[in-house]
């Protein structure tokens, strides 16, 4: 696995990010995550660089290009929101 | 204009659809209006096709293939949201 590589996401180089759609079998369970991923952002400063959902799903966008470390471990938590 | 078009829109023919984005200087104004749009799709039960959202816009596609009416006035109420 290479550096900037998170399990569970998929990795892009040009630009560098991760990506990964999340899906849910309804739109309160969509929105509860969003409102999750809202506040984990609000607690780290930090957010997706794309949002992108509809009633049964959440696709992300994480821009790696500036402080990298910090969005891959902003990423990892992302994935821990989605199995809680 | 054609009857399924509606101002400030972008409509599309197949899939008959409205699309529009919204511009905002702040996350915390993105935010607000992304919850708006919730309140307003929990009231009507009617939800855009998707959302993609970033800190500083939103992008909404409204599917009209289906009780296209309906559909029409909630993008209407949808703009309302923007301007208040």
């Amino acid at each position: 696995m290479k550096d900037k590589e998170i399990e569970g996401w998929d990795y892009r180089a040009k630009p560098s990010s991760l990506s990964r759609r999340f899906e849910f079998s309804s739109y309160a369970q969509t929105r509860d995550f969003l409102d999750r991923l809202d506040q984990l952002s609000q607690q780290t400063g930090l957010y997706p660089h794309s949002t992108n959902f509809g009633t049964g799903y959440v696709n992300l966008t994480i821009d790696l290009d500036v402080d990298a470390e910090a969005y891959q471990a902003f990423a990892v938590q992302v994935g821990q929101l989605y199995r809680a």
